[in-house]
């Protein structure tokens, strides 16, 4: 077999084979093949595409390129969720102890915040003494004990997924359904978990900016999932505004906690019973995703999980006490408001722009080597549809003085307060 | 200027400016731009395209990238042809001092063969004492003085063109029409000439194996040249069988000496003739290309030329007197005749599979590094459209042995004998 054959039959149309994709996988995670022959054969993909039996065997192959997480020693179907990424988004840091409160058991490995979007890592860490790097028994004992755990993810799960989503960056080949796809799945294939719930966010804020491109996506991905063996189930939610009202690492805590004590923003309390209706089926929890959806917003809303919440907080080390006074999430930062200047609703909101302004006030990393501020972001006092008054408050930015201005630049251009009063559909599509 | 948006921009199909093809030719050549970047970036041209400005500043860059002849030495217009390669074309051989007899100059760089063609300067080579290598004055007198020289590539034309020829040839982007024209005219633009004829093959023997695509690529090649500020013409010759009789290189240069006395075969008489009418219009020896080429035909007919040849041979080195006697070049070698199994007309040739046959001998290289026997070749007896009868002899094999089982079996499948008696068009097309 020689690579330069591949990239041909790919660049001509035509379908690989397995062993084929093993050899394209394998001879370069060893290095037998250089990066300018993948890059090629990457650009072929991108105008060629592959099937979803060739997605399959790629996500297969990138997964067994590293370790493959053995979850047997936990009893029971274990869960496991994904994000493609949005902002404002804090769904992992509600579910998990929900999930885990009604009896399903949520292992889950997380990254870190790259650009606009945030990671469920970086949030975590806002809580002093919290520790997201765990042994692998002890990451199983503790789903075992309380029926979930949140840790980072391991070096060793899918390097050549790293190598090759490394090279994608720098070729213009990152914009391609089977590669995202098959990067995505190899990931959560390698995780060990037996079922999945996909939120693909679609919108302004989101990687995938239309439906169209994001019901292709979750297709791909959940073709890749039932092909290896795993239950997956892809939820379309929008990311046309930021979940809920927080942005920022500190923040978004604030806000998980609020809403694992009933008193959640609508959108996220959504999200978050959805999933949850999903996994509970799939655990056996309950027969039907209505009676967990309903099940997991009822507790929600009666702030039942709550206590889930502090419990998984504890066994990874952080500081419950810290959390029971709220106002410890804001710290030393200072406030600026920006109001509206115009009477009607909020007709429309950059959420992506608002990501960046995040970013530029420190909650986020232009590059994987910046440090973050971890107490500074935004708060959202409107959603779209909302009516607003001159002089209502819009956001409230929390600083540390850096990127100030900045951000109250991008902010001012990323919202629209007009006559339309605009319902956003927040759950779009469910592809099993 | 980042060569991953330029690779972008051609992926989603953007026409490139002039200074983004020169960032990337001269970021690669002189090392800034990694190969992976310069593969990704091939690939998208593959399946982009390139529009002719694109392609031109293609050429020109690449061309730009080493050493641009000066022939502003020799006196009058200076007149180039290049072949895309085939089997059996020794036109250069003929060409050359056919032109510099009828007044014109002649300033040309040749190659060597690969695969299945034969490149001009090893047939040159089977002169003992031809010299190949002139220093570029010494190249500009001869030509000033008998009208006429052929000289190796030197290796600092078009360094941008070899590199990038040696990336597409590891990562299937060998294809590509802008890539191709480029390529080829970047060469003939360093080369200095005023005018050029490109004889572009088409058939079963040649590279562009359709009518379509030789048109294409001829197009692009023309509009190329003439904004670079050359007279160029393409004439899209046939190579659904090969050129003349014989293929080898001491055979072909036989088949020359054959054509130069007025004795030669009649396809190689008329493209000669055809590309020296052109040329000799474009020198403005000549008011049309209908008097040159009556002219050139007449001449070779007439054997007036034959003088013109061994005083270019000896302008360079080569032993006149070796050739006055052709058996010489023949030598040593043996002899195997393959004739016909039944009556009829020679139906079909696979011209492809001659060069391949002929290659086996040793008279070709498979690598860059092989050794060929200049002695070797094919002599064949019969034409497309020829009367063959049983026991008639169809091929001649010269042979040291090497390679005689592969090439007596290649060559017995080769060829079709059948009741049609086929008329096949040798010049196809004329593109100004």
């Amino acid at each position: 077999m020689e690579m330069v054959d591949i990239i041909a039959k790919k660049k001509y149309g035509q379908t690989l084979t397995k062993a084929e994709i093993e050899f394209v996988i394998d001879g370069y995670t060893n290095g037998r093949i250089p990066d300018y022959q993948m890059s090629a054969f990457l650009m072929a993909v991108y105008f060629q595409g592959m099937n979803s039996d060739e997605s399959t065997n790629l996500a297969m192959a990138m997964r067994d390129s590293g370790e493959v997480l053995d979850l047997s020693d936990i009893k029971g179907v274990k869960v496991d969720k994904h994000s493609t990424g949005g902002v404002g988004d804090k769904v992992s840091l509600v579910l998990a102890p929900l999930v885990a409160h009604l009896g399903a058991k949520l292992a889950k490995m997380s990254g870190r915040g790259l650009g606009h979007t945030g990671g469920t890592i970086d949030k975590l860490e806002a809580i002093p003494g919290f520790n997201v790097v765990l042994p692998l028994e002890k990451f199983k004992e503790q789903v075992n004990e309380i029926g979930c755990s949140i840790v980072g993810q391991s070096g060793d799960i899918a390097p050549a997924d790293k190598l090759i989503y490394a090279l994608r960056d720098v070729t213009a080949t990152v914009d391609s359904m089977p590669l995202i796809a098959s990067s995505i799945m190899s990931k959560k294939l390698a995780s060990g978990a037996d079922a999945i719930v996909l939120d693909v966010k679609v919108g302004s804020g989101a990687f995938m900016k239309t439906k169209e491109d994001a019901i292709e996506l979750s297709k791909l991905m959940v073709e890749i999932g039932k092909k290896a063996g795993k239950k997956v189930t892809a939820i379309l939610t929008s990311m046309d505004e930021p979940l809920g009202h927080k942005i920022g690492n500190s923040l978004e805590i604030y806000e998980a906690i609020e809403t694992l004590e009933g008193k959640g923003p609508e959108d996220l309390t959504e999200v978050v019973s959805v999933i949850t209706g999903h996994l509970l089926r799939d655990a056996k929890v309950v027969d039907t995703f209505e009676d967990g959806y309903k099940l997991a917003y009822k507790t929600l809303r009666n702030g039942e999980a709550l206590n889930a919440f502090y419990t998984f907080v504890a066994a990874q080390g952080g500081d419950v006490n810290f959390l029971k006074n709220k106002a410890n999430l804001i710290g030393d930062t200072k406030v600026e408001v920006i109001r509206a200047k115009m009477n009607g609703f909020l007709e429309k909101v950059d959420a992506l722009n608002f990501g960046i302004a995040a970013m530029k006030l420190g909650a986020g990393r232009m590059k994987k080597e910046d440090k973050i501020d971890l107490l500074v972001g935004l708060d959202l006092h409107k959603k779209i549809g909302d009516d607003v008054k001159i002089g209502d408050p819009i956001v409230t930015i929390y600083h540390h003085d850096k990127g100030l201005q900045e951000a109250k630049e991008i902010i001012e251009k990323s919202y629209v307060v007009g006559p339309k009063q605009i319902k956003l559909k927040l759950i779009e599509e469910t592809i099993v």
